[in-house]
C-alpha cells in the first residue's frame, strides 16, 4: 500500500495534526510525519515533495496556519495529491489559512478541507487509497454506519430526557 | 480506468464547469457528466452517490454556488473521494459557497479547490486517478514542464519589452 | 393543533436548542425532537421531511452549524415552512452558518433566525401556528405586554440608580 | 383566505420585489403592496403592523437594504409573522441589509430569506398560508415536480451538448 | 444648558453605557437615561424621540446591539443630532451593529462612534454643545491637554524603563 | 451662523462630496471647502483645525477613502464636532474607510456617516448648527414631511401599477 | 548603486506592475524584472533569492495575487528586505492576497504594502536605497513637495469652482 | 550605524512591542523608543518624523491599533522608510488596524508586517540597515540557519514520539 504523508509546519501544529494520526492509525495506513516549513526549510520542503512518488508516498498532507504556504510549496513541487489542512491561528481566525491554502492558481490543485479538519484530512487520504484497497473501501463504508448508530443512540438519549422531561 | 462524475447543482454553472471538462479531455480521461440539484431532484443525487463506486467511478467533482450544498450532500451518500468546486455569485463573491462546501463536520470529508477552479478540480481528480496509472502521471509532469515554459516565454517578452523600453 | 418538529444536526447542538424547548412548552404548543444528521443520516433526514405534512407536522424547525445543510436538506424534501436556526461554531462565528442556511436557490426557501436565536425559532413557529390558534395568538400579544413590562422595571431600576449616584 | 402584504422601504426596491408579485399571482394569492418607510414614514409603518391581523393579513414580507430596519419595525408592532427580505445594495452587497434583518433580538421574530431572494420570499408565505389552505399545499408540491423536471431537461441538453463534442 | 439623553436599547448594555454617564458627570453636563427598547416599546421610543427637542433636550445618544436598530428609530422621529453606540454582542463582534448603526438612508443621519466607545459618544455629545457653551469648550481643550500629558508621563516610564534594561 | 467646513484628501472625491455642498447650498448655510490631504499636505490640515473654532467653524466634515486618517487628523487637533465621511474605493468597498474613520481611540471622537453618504454629513452638520437656530430646525422639519410626501407619491404609483397589473 | 528586482509571479500581474517600473525610471534606480512562479518555476524563484545579494540586488519586490505565496518563497530564501505588492483578484478582492502576504510567521518578514500598491511598492525600495544615496532622499524630498503643490492647486481649482457656482 | 526608532502610540501596546526590543537588543542594533499618539499628540509625532533623518534613524517602526493612524502620520512627514506594525484590539481582531496601517494613498509608503509582528518589525529594519552593515547580513543569515536547525530538532522529536506511539 502506498504510504501518506503528515508534514506540519510547526510542531505547535501538532496537537491539530494528531487527529490525523489517531484516525490513520485506526484504519491502519502506513504513513510518515514530518515539520518541515516553507519557509524555515523551503529547500527541504521541496525535495520532500519532489521525491515523495519515488519514495513510496501516495498522497501529502500538510498543515499550516497564517499565510499558510506549505500545502502550495508541496504541490508546486509534486503531481502527487497534496491535501491542505488550515490551521486557525491568523487574525480571521483560519479564515486567512483557509484562503492561503485553497486560492491556488490554476495548474496547482490544493485538496483543500476545513479549517483544524485533521480527521477529515486523513479520511480522505484514506478514500483516495481506497481506490485501490478494497479493504480500505469497505472499512470506510463500516464507519459510516458507527457514525449513523451513533446518531440513533444520541437521538434515543433525546427521546428519553424529554420524554422524562414532561 | 475508473470515471469522473462532474455533478452541476444547476445548468448555469455550465460556463464554470466546461474548463473541468476541457481537462479531462486533454488527458484523455473519461467521465460522465450531470445537471442534478441537492435541493430539486434530492433522492436522484443521493442515489447516483450511493452507486458511484459501483457504476465504475473513482472521483466526484461537484459544482455549486451560495448554500452550495451538492458537494456534501454527494459526500453523505458515498466514500469515493468527491471534490467540492465552489462556484462564485452568492452575497460573498463565492467565499459563502466556499465555506458551505470546506466545513464539513468530522467524518465527511469534501476536497475542496479555489471558487471557480474547475480546472483544478479536473487535475486533482486525474491525480488521483494517477496513483494506479502511470500515464497519467507522466502527463501531469509533463504539464507541469509547459507550465514552466510558458513562464519562461513571458519572462523573456517582459526582458525584450523592458529593453525596448529604455 | 399542528406538532413543530425540531431537528438537530448534531446532539452537541443541544444546548442552543434547548431554549425553543422551553419556549414551546411555555405556549403548550406539541412537538417533537430529533437528532438527525444530513451527513451522517441522510437518507432519515430526506424521509423525515418527505413525510412531515401526513405526520401532523406543522412547522420544522432545523438547528445545524458549519456547512449547515440540515434546514435545505429538509427543505428539499417537503413544502412545510422549515425554519433555519444557524448555530455557531465555525471559523466565522456563525457567520457561515447563518449564510449556508439562508442563501437557499430560488424555489426552496428556509425562513431563517439569528444564530443561535433558538428561542425567535420556536416564536416563529408558534406564530405560523397562530394564524389558525386564535388562543395562540392572544399568548403571544400577551408576551409582547410582558416584555415591555420587563423594559419598564429595568428603567425605573436604572433611574433609582441615577439617582442614588448623584 | 388570508392576505399577504409586501411592503418596500423604497420604491427604488420594487425591481428585486417584483419576483414575490410575481410568485404571489403565480399561486392566486390575494395580496396588498406598500411603499412604507422604517424611517421616512415610521408612524404609518407601525400603525399598518398594528392592524395587519384585523386588517386581514396572514403574513407580512418587509423589503429592505442598507441598515435594513422595516422587518424588524414592523415585528415589533404585531405578532404575525414577519418574512425580512434584505435587499442588495449597501457596502457589503447586503451581507449588511441581511444582518440587519436576521439579527433579532429574543422575542420579536423576524423570518429571514437570501438577499434579494424575493421569490422565496413570497414563497414562503404561501406555504404559510397553505397549512390552512390544502389546495395550496398541493400547488407547492407540483412546483417541486416542475422544478425537478427543469432539472431533467436540463440534464438532457448536457447530454446531448457532450454526445456532440465528443 | 440643553440636556442630554441617553438611550439603551436594553439594560444589559449598561456596562458599556456606564462610561458615557462618567463623561457627562465629569463635564457638569445635565443627561437624562432611559432604557427603551425599539422592538420592545416601540411606541415609547417614537413619542420620546418626536417630543425630544420640545422637552429640553440637544443630543440623544442611543446604545443598541446586533441588529442595533434604536438610533435609527429615534432619528426617524426628531431631527436633533442623535448619536448612534453601536455595542459589541452580535455574530461580527460589533460589526453587525455598527452597520446597522452607521449605513443609513439619505435623510435620517445618525452619528456614529466606535463600537462600545461610550466615552468618545458622551465627549461628541459635549463638543455638539460646547458650540453654545464657552465654559464646555474650554473644558475640552483642557482634557487634551491633560491626555497629551498623560502620554508624556506614559514616555517618561518607558525611558526609565529601557534605560534600566540597559 | 457659525461656518461649516468640508475637506477632502484628494479632488477625487469631489463627485461624491458635492452632494453635501447642495444639501448645504439648500439649506442656505454658509460654507468653505478645501482639499487638503492628511498625508500630502499634514502641516496644512493640522492647522486648519487648531485655528477652525477662532475662524468661525462650528463643525468640520472631513472626506477620505481607504486608510481614511483625514478625519482623525483634523479631530486631533480641534474639539469642534468632526464629521467623518468615508469615501468607497478600498479593497473592502469602503468598509475599510468606515472603520480607518469611526475606531478612534477614547477621547478623541469622530461623529461617522455612512460610505459615501455626503448627503446625510451635511444634515448632520445642519442639525448640530440648528440647535442654536431655530429657522434651520424649522427646515429640517419640513424636509421630513417633504420626505414622507414623497413616500406617499411613490406608494400610490405602485398601487396605481399594481391595480393596472389585474 | 544597488539593484531592485521586480519579481511577479505571472504575465498577468504586468498592468499593476508597470507603475513600479515607471516609479523607478522616474527615480534613475537600476533595477531588473522576471516573470518568475513560486508554484509554476519554484526552483527558480528559490535560486533567485538565493544569489540575490551576490548578484548586486539590495530590495525585491514581489507581485502575486490570490495564495499569493511569491513573497513569502523569495523572503524564505534571501535576508535582503522583501517587499510584498498584492495584487487584487482573488474571491475577497485583494484582501486575501493581502492576508496570504504579510501574515509571515516570525523570523521571516514581508514589507507589505497596499493591494495593487505597485508605485509604493517602488518608492518604498528607493526610500531603503536612499539610506546610502542622499541624491535620492533629495529627490524623494522632492516629490513630496510636488504632491502638496498638486494638492494646492486641486485646492484652488476647487475654491474657482465654487466661486463660479455662487 | 542609523539608529532604530520604535514609537508606539500607547503605552498599552508595549507588552507586543517588547519583542521588537528583544530582537533588536539581541542584534545590538542602536534603537530609541518614544510613546507618542497620532490623536493625542499629533504636533510632536509629526515633529519626530520630520527630524528623523537628521537626529541619525534610518528606520521608523511605528505600533497602533483600531484605526491605526500612527505609521501614517509618521510616514507622511518623513522620507524615511516607515514600518507599520498594527496591534490586535479592535473589532475586526486587528484586520481594521492592519488595513488602515497598509491602504496608504500613493507617495507614501508604509512598510507594513502582520498583525501584532512585532519581531518581524524588528527584523526587517535589521535587513534595512543590513544593506550598509555586512556583519548585521551575517547575524540575518546565521538566524535563517538557527531557526531550521530548530526545525530539524522538533522533527527527531516528532519521530521519537510517533516510534515511541506505536
Amino acid at each position: 500500500m502506498k504510504k501518506i504523508a503528515v508534514i506540519m509546519g510547526s510542531a505547535s501544529d501538532l496537537p491539530v495534526v494528531q487527529k490525523a494520526f489517531d484516525v490513520l492509525n485506526e484504519y491502519g495506513v502506513p504513513f510518515e510525519a514530518q515539520v518541515c516549513s516553507a519557509h524555515r526549510t523551503p529547500a527541504e520542503a521541496a525535495e520532500f515533495a519532489r521525491s515523495a512518488r519515488d519514495n513510496g508516498f501516495g498522497v501529502l498532507i500538510a498543515a499550516a496556519g497564517m499565510a499558510a504556504h506549505l500545502a502550495g510549496a508541496l504541490a508546486a513541487n509534486c503531481t502527487l495529491p497534496v491535501i491542505g489542512l488550515p490551521v486557525r491561528g491568523g487574525i480571521l481566525d483560519g479564515l486567512d489559512a483557509l484562503l492561503a491554502t485553497v486560492q491556488m492558481p490554476s495548474g496547482i490543485p490544493v485538496a483543500t478541507v476545513a479549517v483544524n479538519g485533521a480527521a477529515n484530512a486523513a479520511l480522505l487520504a484514506i478514500q483516495i487509497l481506497a481506490l485501490e484497497e478494497p479493504a480500505l473501501a469497505e472499512k470506510l463504508d463500516q464507519a459510516r454506519q458507527t457514525a449513523a448508530a451513533e446518531v440513533h443512540l444520541r437521538n434515543e438519549e433525546l427521546q428519553k430526557s424529554l420524554a422524562a422531561g414532561k
